[in-house]
């Protein structure tokens, strides 16, 4: 379907907090963001709920692992459909800390990185506020 | 599939600038990630590309609109898949800026928002850098 052969526009719509939690707890791909010597970037992550807050592994080496301890940050999920043009998006704004060693949750509730590399940085995001919006279908 | 039970470990790989570029052109949903007044955030809009530039639309009262003039962005794009666990993303980070009523592209080469709402402002991400990364299923 071309941009331009669409459907009525959808209605946007805020959801409630419990209806984010459910949200953010059916997806495993995440989205967060932060800020570097450049200014702000977006990176996706594989991500676990661990009650209200986000986890998600990284490497110490990396640029998520140099900038992400005690940093301001937000984190996505979202999905979207494009035949109806309609979805779910939410964000969580907080600050990320790194998980101490004696402090991991056991091994089937970390995170799990789909991608090969070691990863053995855990980092928290401790939200400050939860919005969610869902797009309803035209 | 719980996150236990899992394939081997994908592989990340760099994509060269041309799949990031045509990746980019194969979806409209996007991740816009600023700063505001509060730190980073990130935020879905529906885009296009005009040449190597990204293209949303906003209303100049949001919190978009009123961070974008002249800002460092970044602008994510990605699709995975849960089953296989694989999947790719492209990440563009520069300068947004809003784009004078005279240089508009015409109708078709407009980004169309979804959502409702009137979102006469349109921004354009002009790239600094843009890399991709593609998981390979493990």
């Amino acid at each position: 379907m071309r941009s331009t052969e669409h459907w009525f526009p959808g209605r946007l719509t805020e959801m409630p907090a419990g209806e984010c939690h459910d949200l953010m707890g059916s997806t495993s791909v995440g989205r967060v963001a932060f800020v570097d010597e450049d200014g702000p970037v977006v990176l996706p992550v594989n991500y676990v709920l661990d009650g209200a807050t986000v986890l998600f592994s990284t490497s110490p080496a990396n640029t998520i692992g140099r900038h992400l301890d005690s940093a301001a940050v937000a984190f996505e999920v979202d999905e979207f459909d494009d035949y109806t043009q309609s979805g779910w998006s939410v964000v969580v704004r907080g600050v990320a800390t790194f998980v101490p060693y004696d402090e991991l949750p056991r091994d089937a509730l970390r995170p799990f990185p789909w991608a090969d590399g070691r990863r053995p940085l855990i980092v928290r995001v401790t939200p400050s506020s939860v919005t969610g919006r869902r797009l309803l279908p035209g």
